[in-house]
């Protein structure tokens, strides 16, 4: 066996990801410091309890809750506890006493990722965090490397796996939403708590993460617009099945040219209506996806688990090898780049295609007085479908306009659907969705 | 703008990829300084013709047939010639006199890439090759480093743009191979000589650089099993269809584990059925698509255009970006792991899943004596579908058996179909094809 070099690996947190990392640290520590050029030691993992029950068996003596003696004299230090504090006290710390530092904390990224690049710059640490945006995806190197050559126009991206394996099961079974929830609880897909992952949070933090390193441009949280899909119900899943798409929560990152040639960026989360013959409408239960549209190398897509113990816990040791390469290696790693600085615009000022539903009173003339409307607030149609609504008596009087439309803008659109439902011939706006996609 | 230091870049051909990539160094010049923090000067380009018609307007001064003077003193050298000399002498000059290198050529990777890539460590110089393992799709990184702490079991890979547009067209219109292949010859897809795609041979290099990269092995050309799709016919198709696979050219690298514990690899490129409800088999068209399964990661699919000048030069800029990084931070790469320096065993000593399609007489007991051929030959059978072959009178007293059957050893099942074929009950061995994918 070579002699390495050994390097001190300090663990933050040893739930299900901690665990599996503290695992495979030591089960595959030939393989892996034969690949590092070096020796991860696991000198310790900082805990609130070192009694509590674990995943995987550990031994005891590596446990600590004493997480800054732990800290002092690391060279990598593997944050995996979650949340903003102390997590980011612990971060900073760690990258003023030296060590390069992995993270999967996406809530801490998307809040504080500038103060903890700026104090890795500081000091010529890096910060590695793959895990962070699509779990066992890779795609931040991709991203940040692969494609550093090229222009990305677009991503969408299917980011989290509760709201795909909520909506993929209300789209094969023709399930409710609160009864596919309840019973992903119960499988363990989704928290008792559900609202950081049904109401878009989770996503937003990813797509703020996936925007900045696409577009080299610091994308704060509240930059971006962010709708859940609790609103989803039986029948749009229906509505859309029948018109050949599927809902998928999205995550969208896009390079906007506005008239004059300037360039911005929008950052946005919903379930929007993606095309069935679309890559991403065939990512199923609680996978992930993410589509990346560059100018060059045209439609690229990263498919795989976006969550689970283990999966995660991949992409947190490949970040571990290579913080350990560098600190073989030597030099200066890449550091975050955010000279492009792109303004980012409000939803308002992006188009897409939409799904307008409509329910009317069924008289002569409705339409053209709905089309009047539509025309009048600068969103063209595409495709009208009409059907009567029936009722238990048979005739109810009222009918239901499906319209899809051309690219309009998202202030447009939601100014005319306003109108719309102040108009005296609409009894009831049903739905809008949009339409991603191409 | 930022006054950034200079690197000198030196081209070597201008083809489809490389004068994609000239045209898209000048384009984004500023951009590209800003993420490589240098400045990127193309010196020239090296071709054997400076007055040929180029894909892309380049001013004149830059081409030179003079290679040797070109890679003197430049930073960074991109070779897109391909073939295996000269571009294996001007590499070699290029990392000797202190560059970093570029390369796209898979062929010359997979026959000599351990002279290069010893070359280069010898000097502390870094070898980038995105391009060459699935055109635009990033592989190369994922493997490299994304899953540097992870194992992969296997990689079965859609690697060839050509293959695939055929077989997908024979799938999908029912149309016969040679057609297909004239029509793609006409439209740029196949070449006018043919051999390198359809024969498996390109598919084979990348097969074996994914292979090499993946397990962490030094995997010599000759190594790599590999088969064409030029047997491939309609009614083969048609009957993978009927049973409810797709036929594809699949790259399979795979880790095995030997009685006893010891580890080796398999890589081999040949034709293979694969169930239509697995993600590889709704890559259509000229489109590329590599699967991984890790131990911890689980199923990972990375998707894009495998092929096309302008695609595959983003691979090539995010290299270029990549080594320019690298000689402003200073340190050395990672460079070529062979550490674990498997056993490569010869397809024979593989298992897989077979499809084995036979004309038999019509006669009773002839299904019992085909089971036990198979049995006596180790080979278990899952599925049999016997159907009466119609002749043009009617009764042609020949059935067609299709035999579906569990993993076996691929020794076993070639010895067990030439017993079968010797036998008296057995008027035609119609196809043997390896089922992958679970």
């Amino acid at each position: 066996m070579t002699d390495y070099r050994r390097l001190r690996v300090a663990l933050l947190g040893a739930g299900a990801v901690g665990s599996q990392v503290a695992s495979l640290l030591r089960q595959h520590a030939d393989e892996l410091a034969d690949r590092a050029g070096a020796r991860l030691e696991l000198v310790g993992i900082a805990v609130r309890d070192v009694d509590a029950k674990r995943d995987v068996d550990l031994p005891k003596e590596l446990f600590t809750t004493d997480a800054d003696s732990l800290i002092v004299g690391s060279d990598i230090v593997i944050e995996l506890m979650g949340g903003i504090e102390p997590a980011r006290a612990y971060l900073l710390q760690a990258i003023n006493s030296g060590a390069d530092v992995v993270t999967a904390n996406k809530a801490l990224l998307a809040t504080h990722g500038p103060e903890i690049f700026d104090a890795a710059d500081q000091v010529g640490a890096e910060v590695y965090y793959e895990a962070a945006a699509a779990g066992a995806i890779p795609i931040i190197r991709p991203l940040r490397d692969s494609l550093a050559g090229d222009r990305v126009q677009r991503i969408m991206g299917i980011v989290n796996g509760t709201t795909n394996y909520i909506l993929d099961r209300m789209d094969t079974e023709g399930a409710e939403f609160a009864d596919v929830l309840a019973d992903a609880q119960r499988l363990g897909y989704a928290e008792a708590d559900p609202t950081a992952d049904v109401e878009g949070y989770d996503a937003a933090q990813k797509a703020a993460i996936l925007a900045s390193l696409a577009f080299h441009t610091t994308v704060p949280l509240d930059a971006v617009h962010r709708e859940g899909i609790t609103a989803i119900d039986k029948p749009m899943m229906d509505a859309a099945r029948h018109a050949g798409y599927v809902i998928k929560l999205l995550a969208v990152c896009e390079r906007l040219t506005e008239e004059g040639g300037t360039e911005s960026i929008s950052v946005r989360v919903y379930p929007a209506l993606i095309d069935r013959a679309h890559p991403l409408a065939s990512v199923h239960g609680a996978n992930n996806a993410v589509f990346v549209q560059a100018e060059a190398a045209g439609n690229l897509m990263f498919y795989g688990a976006g969550a689970g113990g283990v999966q995660t816990a991949s992409a947190v040791l490949g970040d571990v090898v290579s913080a350990a390469r560098r600190h073989i290696a030597g030099g200066v790693g890449v550091g975050e780049s955010t000279l492009a600085n792109l303004q980012i615009v409000p939803v308002g000022r992006v188009t897409t295609r939409y799904q307008i539903t409509l329910e009317v009173d069924d008289q002569p003339g409705v339409l053209a007085t709905v089309a009047g409307i539509l025309s009048e607030g600068r969103v063209s149609i595409a495709t009208v479908e009409q059907t009567v609504v029936e009722s238990a008596d048979g005739e109810s009087g009222v009918a239901r306009l499906v319209i899809g439309t051309h690219k309009a803008l998202e202030q447009d659109l939601s100014d005319t659907v306003e109108r719309l439902a102040a108009s005296g011939v609409v009894e009831r706006v049903v739905s809008v969705l949009r339409v991603e996609g191409n």
